[in-house]
């Protein structure tokens, strides 16, 4: 399985050594970050805040919402092999909703990042490419990921170039990647996480459709809805106070008013790989008008599934793996059930179900 | 079992069309509620916002706290039955703590609303009546429903009418309902949850006694504590920053000082269903000088309860069932362990143990 | 097992009854502390706020982080014991930061409190000394204990005083003990909190290491950072809001530019015991780098553990187990995913892994 980000950056420019460092945090660039890219997490660079830019910076595109579907298929091998996947940065202008712009970073383009779909077992060669255009060092830990910050150390790197590490993929479960330079909780509320999806051997329980979703929290200059663009704001992200609370980097991005819905017939089901990107705010994950039939926990497929929850915890920095059925037609709601992050920031995703009404499990009257 | 709310509303009037399309928002009322009710979660009706009262509006009632005990018995049929149900919504003002008075919204007049007990396959005829003196539409979500919204479609009514729909209970657990107007979070967060259990076909483990507790925070324009009226606050809301955080709706009120403790004997096992309406904080549920035996997690009765547990999440939109045994006397308070809910916005109740001393377990000196 | 603090006040002097009784509330103080110690839990106490000194008060001292590796062995007991311990509460100052000093209150001088371990179905006599410098009542709450408050009743006591109680370690696991005065989140806040671990009778699975870190936030009335003393602010804590989120009671602490880190070598394995202080935030632990191998979830150690978990919330109140392995060298941090509070507000911890590289799992290229 090869993936390569679907977008190729427009604007490549080259970007100084100096405001390189600058986006690391002066003690970091005074330390020579390339040495101590990883203690770099430490004691020193905590409160270095990079210049935010109050405009749009960046090329402008129609929309950074991953297709909820566009995942790697399931695996069927009963043997191990080596993947060579490259992930890029990209940073992007988007609306989080009609008339709302906000500069995001992402990988490839999307939020939630590609998904990657490997083997117990399997080998990964990871290259990040840090597209030429961008402004920023970025690099990525992933979760799935025995060896230092997960691969962040190895593959931080500044704007035009690329750098790579192998893992092998030791224990099963579906985890989040995430930007992890200094101000990691800066890029991942813009935008920098996605999932890795490391199948256990026997593989994972077959399904009509698979889902891929990925919530997390934008922290701006403007009230929620103000029209116009949206500087960051650290001192909110500081508060753990957002101004918007996305699925899939949109605000009600996949429903049928916007972006379009995800789509099921009764009597199928599906799984739903849910990461919350975070930076801070743990999600409450429900579908209105339907159950989890079974739920692992953190994405802990090793672990037994609950059975028929209602609502489950999915903390920053962490996955979640839901089967559900569809006994009876309409819309099924994905949100955080902290119902205001519904409500007003935007945390609500639908799957339209159709198909014949089943008057004997639910019947308006 | 029939189940009915117990008061009667006592000033019946007529709302006007036009105030009943305020009170679900501008969008809403365009595209007319009754066929789009569900599409009013979608992203056009986000920031309506309805008046809010500055005071009192509607009757006063001495107290919105359900009793804990107050619940229907444990299932002993080994048959399926049919159930006619009503809820009825009753807005009133009521104290939350002594000097402090807020306009709530309830179901049957008590927060949470009357518990709903059935059986897994189980049909139950659902009819929501809105008491003809309220102001404002409601509906009602059941997490225990496959279907549009829960029943929130289905049951969207204006003050003064009644609708209906029927659900077959296809999975067991304790499952919260909620109002799922487009702001349920206004609604919510000024009482109207409350909570369905659905046993299994073996029904639950036999206890001593059994309690029932509802835990949500409110939203106010006053401090903490500060005598007269408090309004609604949406902004607070939006920050998650609560004036109180309550159990059964009124601060402190389940103790000796107020309403009353819950009862039980050394030697005796209790059940406690809690169900958290929020709408956006997770309880840190604790028994202070006990322990849950066994929690059922989300309520999820499949699933393997775990044991001896100091304290349980309950997120949002989500209920726990919770096991306990009284070997020493002396209080227990239940809490939300995040304390400051506790010291200062009332999130505490308390179980009265009586008994004899039992030195070799516990003993002061 | 005999436990006694490490430090001796240095400065004994009488309290006298009258701040010792402001200390507690005026409700409190009114009412007769002594006789209704555990009803200052209830409704009247709650808003009574102590006098908050805004410099330091007490003596100085160099560190109050616990380090992580002293804490008792693991139990190879096969029969019961009684054991004989003392907790000393101690108020101290102390640097959160380099340059920032705080007024912290300790069990035994350190943040978290000396770790206590017994087999489950001994016998403690449990003595609370409230040092003769302190300016505050203190009590403590285990939540291993059946009996009033955990036993905070049986402990309040003044400064100079010594109260005991004597319990019976009833049920298995890791849990929190705390002080439980009427403000206990502002005592909690500044530090008092620890682990008692109850061993289940066939004791823990063998590891190599075994550390202790415990969470806690702080609020002040200074930003994060800001050089000079930060006196506590309340309207902070009941807003949820801290300036510092800490291991082990200081910012960075635990790692090699502050106080040290914790140390391992490539092959072995470590056992993590994580107690969450709060007061009020929920921890989403974490290892980066790394995974839990095992999770106790709640400390609850009858419960199965669930395999290969990247993140854990560990609600305040509450502990959690952690097994790990080290397969390849490098640093693994142990944070609360809750990035922000990672890259700003001091939660982060390291654990540096000594040995030979292993390319085949972990290569940077």
């Amino acid at each position: 399985m090869l993936q390569t980000n679907r977008r190729t950056a427009s604007d490549r420019s080259n970007v100084s050594r100096r405001s390189f460092m600058k986006g690391l945090g002066t003690a970091a660039a005074a330390g020579g970050f390339m040495a101590s890219g990883l203690e770099a997490f430490g004691a020193d660079y905590a409160m270095e805040r990079p210049d935010i830019p109050l405009g749009p910076v960046g090329r402008k595109v129609n929309r950074v919402a991953a297709d909820p579907t566009d995942i790697p298929p399931p695996i069927r091998r009963h043997t191990s092999k080596t993947h060579d996947i490259t992930l890029t940065s990209e940073e992007v202008v988007a609306e989080i909703e009609p008339g709302v712009t906000f500069n995001f970073m992402t990988f490839g383009g999307q939020v939630p990042g590609p998904m990657i779909r490997v083997r117990q077992g399997d080998t990964v060669n990871l290259t990040l490419t840090n597209d030429a255009s961008n402004r920023m060092p970025h690099n990525v830990d992933f979760h799935a990921v025995y060896g230092p910050g997960g691969g962040a150390e190895a593959t931080l790197v500044a704007p035009g170039q690329s750098r790579s590490f192998s893992f092998q993929a030791m224990y099963p479960g579906a985890f989040i990647y995430h930007c992890a330079v200094p101000n990691l909780d800066y890029h991942i509320a813009s935008g920098m996480f996605g999932m890795i999806v490391v199948e256990p051997p026997e593989g994972l329980p077959p399904v009509d459709h698979e889902f891929y979703i990925g919530q997390h929290e934008v922290y701006t200059n403007k009230k929620t809805g103000e029209a116009g663009h949206h500087a960051f704001d650290f001192d909110a992200m500081m508060d753990e106070k957002p101004s918007y609370v996305l699925l899939n980097g949109a605000k009600y991005g996949l429903t049928p008013d916007r972006l379009g819905a995800m789509e099921a017939n009764v009597g199928e089901t599906a799984r739903v790989f849910m990461v919350t990107g975070g930076p801070n705010l743990t999600s409450s994950f429900h579908p209105i008008g339907n159950v989890w039939t079974d739920v692992w926990r953190e994405g802990a497929i090793q672990s037994a599934p609950e059975k028929n929850v209602q609502t489950t915890p999915v903390a920053p920095g962490s996955c979640g793996i839901f089967h559900m059925k569809f006994p009876v037609p309409g819309p099924v709601f994905l949100v955080d059930h902290a119902l205001s992050r519904v409500a007003r920031k935007g945390a609500k995703a639908t799957i339209n179900v159709t198909g014949p009404e089943q008057p004997d499990i639910f019947a308006a009257r």
